[in-house]
């Protein structure tokens, strides 16, 4: 959360927060001793209030983001293709993320588009995983949009140039530990643009769940505490529409998961 | 280069190398004051022999890496294509590169193929640049070898997870300072497999050259100091032959671009 003097961690319960001082969740998770430091700090009955708009990306800094593609199994079987074999995945960059209250600027008439999706906050060093193994690896989940410039994504066959505009992925608002929930209990996840709801799904129909994710890109290659992985988007985009509906200057886009958080991030497009 | 006590930068002229405090080539570029300090570095006479194999990554950790595919104007020619419009990126991460002189180790039997590239190293910060001013950011140029898994890559529609397996792209030996040489006058890169040559091309037949790429990439991300454009790889890789002759157990991989440099590498493929 953001303060005068600068930006903090904290933890919460049902009760409220308690704020740390440390810069940030990722900055916590990757001591050895947080888990231990933030019920320590739980403990103790004082709570301070943070408005909606003081909360931060809590992961400012990942060394790696990979985002899979094509993992809602409705949605692809909606679209006609096969389940897929193996995940399709590309990376993003640190500079690509923006916090959950955040404005989305973007430059020119681009086609821009959103992708709710589910992100898993790594919270282990982990290299060539099982799935029982990454699991006992992921810190929490958050939301994340992975707003895409739609026409920049389609000049090439590689999707990474539509989707690493600087400051156009919101994520946040908090970290939820993995002890609290389990996507794959479902958990319904949603992205509204003004207040018309355009995606709806659940995140017990992700083909590769959290676990699996990270399982896979550790055989190719290492994730580190505050590492990333956004887990897919599903049916819903305005690429999937017959006369696609881009977002415009002022919309207000709002992508939600019960059980975690919402982010509401107004759009700008400036000539 | 690495020696007993760590590793150090260097800096060199046709009289040999003077070794410098720093870790690194990335580290000493990252001071505003590099060129000074190394141009100081060199008044004096005396010089350091510095043995091949003690040769390291010279930039070891960039913020960024992005890689360009299809941009040799030959090769693109003869597989019937068109000169592409926009660049094709995909990235990497700094834990996929590996020295000039290590070896590249892989597990199973991968599709294991090369693709000698161009390198080049951003030496100032540059957002929304023209060509010109991208052209100034460049520190320098040095030799890659995008050392591709075509199975993994070819499982999805995204090159990513063939392209970033840790360690399997060598990079090195050293940078050469852009006012030293411009690829635009045409530098020979050539890829030999043990005695072979697989791979000849010439840096005058980039579509987009290197300051056109940096400058592209301007556009929706910055770019700072040690982060690493690759300029795509001429044709005679594995892939394009009718029976393809992938990377075996001790072949020794040698890439080179005169005026720059040369890595060579022993591929290890264990069980």
């Amino acid at each position: 959360m953001r303060r005068p003097d600068g930006t903090h961690a904290a933890v919460g319960d049902d009760a409220g927060w308690v704020v740390l001082d440390e810069a940030d969740a990722q900055t916590l998770a990757s001591s050895p001793r947080w888990r231990t430091r933030a019920e320590a700090a739980l403990r103790h009955p004082a709570r301070t209030e943070i408005a909606p708009d003081a909360f931060e990306n809590p992961v400012p800094r990942p060394g790696k983001i990979l985002c899979c593609g094509l993992n809602y199994r409705e949605h692809i079987l909606e679209t006609g293709r096969a389940v897929p074999e193996f995940p399709t995945l590309f990376a993003k960059f640190a500079d690509t993320l923006t916090g959950p209250t955040d404005d989305i600027a973007v430059r020119g008439a681009p086609k821009l588009d959103w992708e709710a999706e589910l992100a898993v906050v790594v919270g282990a060093e982990i290299r060539r995983a099982d799935s029982e193994t990454a699991r006992s690896a992921i810190l929490g989940y958050t939301v994340a949009n992975d707003v895409s410039l739609r026409d920049w994504q389609q000049r090439t066959l590689q999707w990474l140039q539509g989707k690493a505009f600087d400051a156009t992925t919101p994520i946040g608002p908090w970290v939820v530990t993995a002890d609290e929930l389990d996507p794959r209990d479902g958990l319904r996840i949603r992205c509204a643009v003004n207040d018309q709801v355009m995606q709806e799904g659940d995140t017990a129909d992700l083909v590769f769940d959290a676990a699996d994710l990270l399982a896979y890109v550790s055989q190719f290659t290492v994730l580190r505490p505050g590492d990333l992985v956004l887990t897919g988007t599903p049916g819903g985009v305005a690429l999937g529409m017959p006369d696609p509906r881009w977002l415009r200057d002022g919309d207000v886009l709002t992508t939600t998961i019960d059980g975690i958080g919402a982010l509401r991030n107004v759009i700008r497009v400036a000539a």
